[in-house]
């Protein structure tokens, strides 16, 4: 059963059982059961040249082991003892008097499900206490991850491999918590994306989509943005990483989608999630053929995902239907699997089905090959089987791009099974993707988007009826 | 004459003329007639642990002599022969199938007020060249401004001092050009100033405020704050550097202020702006006294602005009015010029009266000291006088903060001077603040900010009269 929402701000990240399960996957591999996690959160940075602070982002393995997103913290675990502390910085008088008083010990202890709360200046000392002499330290390497402030000479052996695959592998199953509050960043999520579908019509600029997306995230408490967000109107969605949102949305033709990838950060977990819609509340006939195939992708591979699926066969699903659907359109011709084996199909659906999404929007564990010289999985970001309690973005797309179709429409090994008449009509299209956010559970998933995407349904929202 | 907006958007950013005045600062301090200035651009960094970019911030001096606000770029200005070269990254084949055409070379002509433009990969060869052999190469040592890359194996003499003060005591005297760019951004910071007092009233949550900000001015193009906006209601506004927003704002009582201190980011230029209204559209007796005194302090002070004005007298002045206007409150008492001796009044009013702004909100060339004994002036970041074409914000305030004023409660030399029981009815007043963006000019000076605040004026506003 998931947690609701309101459990959760009831109760504690639950880090002293993320701990736990770290430290289990360490002495599953290699450990010697006498071991002491050692973690830098992030520190305060300022701007280069400057005195104002960097936007704060909490280390992500640091947030797993504490819930903690306070600047300049440190945090030990004794494996043995099973015994987790947190060391958050020490009261500043100067500070004191410009920003106030910090987050004090008792506070902390009361917020953060650690088994004691110590000020910072205790971590060296503690590191370098006798009783710590004989033990072995689990640090993460590379990144400044360990300041030179702390040297762990008292410590018999220093381990700087093990840590960061055990917390990597164990972020990929997600625990009800976490699950619940993926879901809460889905559900602010989607109003947001709703009142850019309510507001798309009247708007002359895609800065004004970026705008109100990040204000109806922020005024329900979600300040981050989980990634940059993608506002991709008419031919700008064709380019995969858009950025820019800074074109004028023209919906005068009433032919051009808007794509919408976005999505907000709910303590250090993100949503991703993608909708396209016509600007004028109608899809073109052209978009409209497009958007169901989509929608026909991501249904299908939805439908397959469940306890040990693998993944890359369901990105081949994925093509499979595109091809059908292509064929179907008389974009593409020839046969199916003729067309499946010459990976024409990568020409209209470039990228990877989807990725681990939590406190990453790309998360860790996915063991992705981007070496792969077979360009239909180069860019899967998650390859091999999905176990029960991993989330999964699920976004398939097509996208009419000509930097990336033209090449295939030269290559003669590829151009044949392309009908450039038919093909001519498509290009104001720009590119359709569709995203939901999936947990995969033992007998099937659960969908955490309830974002519409029933293209009928996206209609009547932006036409306001 | 100011430049109109209309003109800055047509025309280029005039980097050439900063090069000249970079190089002549230079010449007149030390420099030998032969050299080279060589800047690095921000690099396009990714978050730690995760393949998102950082937000990209433009390294400031490099926009300064190159109006160029794409990652990755170089730049290199001959002073001998008054010739600037703008690098920009090549194309990179696989990134334009994701992210489509980058700014080309002929593009970046048109654009930015530079003699060439080449691929940053003839950054190094022309270094390298002979006829550089016998130059003086000016660069910026500290914090990776000059990446391992580049090496200077080839020039005679590399001096990484004079580059930083030349760049950093030109950028303080503003052409037309910048003081528009500064316009502009106040211009829409007054908007979204405005739109903020409209909708305190029926606002539940600071954080509504800060998201409506960023929404008025993300919606008119200006993508970034200038700062963390600060969104401090009622007792909130004692801390000088609250940045939570995140309180509930209860104007039940009909007695609490919000201050609002924030402002946009034009193209590198910076509004800063701070305004502090009544969320119920009335200020309480004791927050109008406050209030009109703070507003006395700022418009006497901005009256005695003009070139060669001394600052430090100006910020001396504020305090000669604080204590005047807190002596007829009978916060304080006994002798004004005893009271100011005794530098009492610091404890309500313990900042500095204001900052240069240009790029940086707290912009280069101020020669401040920190290690002041004096603590009138400790935080006072201009010192000396201000010349013609400086922009500086003028920003008193009086605050009622415990972890401030309670010391000088237990101060014999310090606690005559305070009327403890009249100060009893101030503390939930909190603070009040009024800043302004003021330019200096040779014979007075203009206030860039029109954002309004006579008391009245504010309260119609929040009211909706």
């Amino acid at each position: 059963m998931a947690i609701e929402l309101e459990d959760i701000l009831k109760g504690k990240y639950p880090a002293k059982e993320h701990a736990r399960r770290v430290a289990q996957w360490i002495e599953e591999n290699g450990g010697d059961g006498k071991g002491i996690v050692y973690l830098e959160g992030q520190k305060e940075k300022m701007i280069e040249d400057n005195d104002g602070p960097v936007p704060f982002r909490q280390r992500r393995p640091f947030f797993y082991l504490t819930g903690c997103q306070l600047a300049d913290c440190y945090f030990t675990y004794d494996i043995a003892e099973d015994k987790s502390t947190l060391f958050i910085p020490p009261i500043d008088p100067e500070d004191v008097i410009w920003s106030g008083l910090p987050v004090m010990p008792e506070e902390a202890m009361k917020k953060y499900d650690v088994d004691a709360v110590l000020p910072s200046t205790e971590v060296a000392p503690m590191l370098a206490s006798k009783e710590n002499a004989s033990k072995t330290v689990y640090a993460m390497s590379g990144d400044n991850q360990v300041s030179d402030k702390i040297t762990f000479m008292s410590f018999s052996t220093k381990n700087f491999s093990l840590l960061r695959p055990a917390v990597e592998t164990t972020r990929v199953i997600k625990d009800d918590f976490e699950i619940a509050m993926l879901r809460h960043a889905n559900r602010i999520s989607t109003v947001a994306h709703i009142a850019l579908m309510k507001a798309a019509a009247t708007s002359s600029n895609e800065r004004e989509m970026e705008a109100l997306f990040l204000k109806s995230c922020m005024e329900r408490g979600l300040h981050e943005q989980a990634y940059h967000p993608i506002m991709a109107s008419g031919t700008a969605a064709a380019t995969l990483h858009y950025v820019h949102n800074d074109r004028p949305m023209n919906s005068d033709t009433g032919k051009l989608n808007l794509l919408v990838d976005a999505g907000a950060e709910y303590r250090c977990y993100a949503a991703d999630i993608t909708r396209t819609f016509p600007i004028s509340g109608s899809f073109s006939k052209e978009s409209r053929q497009i958007y169901n195939l989509v929608l026909r992708m991501q249904k299908e591979c939805i439908e397959r995902l469940k306890a040990g699926v693998l993944w890359d066969s369901v990105h081949e699903h994925a093509h499979r239907v595109a091809i059908a659907g292509l064929l179907d359109l008389g974009i593409l011709k020839g046969d199916a699997e003729e067309i499946f084996k010459a990976r024409t199909s990568v020409a209209f659906f470039p990228h990877g089905l989807g990725h681990y999404l939590g406190m990453d929007t790309h998360d860790t564990g996915g063991n992705p090959n981007y070496a792969d010289e077979d360009k239909m999985f180069r860019y899967l970001r998650v390859r091999g089987k999905l176990p029960a309690g991993s989330v999964i973005t699920v976004e398939p797309g097509v996208y009419f791009c000509r930097f990336i179709i033209e090449p295939y429409l030269e290559d003669p090994e590829q151009k044949r099974y392309i009908d450039e008449k038919v093909l001519e009509r498509y290009w104001e299209v720009g590119g359709v993707r569709i995203e939901d956010d999936v947990l995969v559970t033992e007998t099937g998933y659960e969908d955490l988007t309830d974002t519409p995407k029933e293209p009928e349904e996206l209609e009547k929202i932006v036409k306001g009826e």
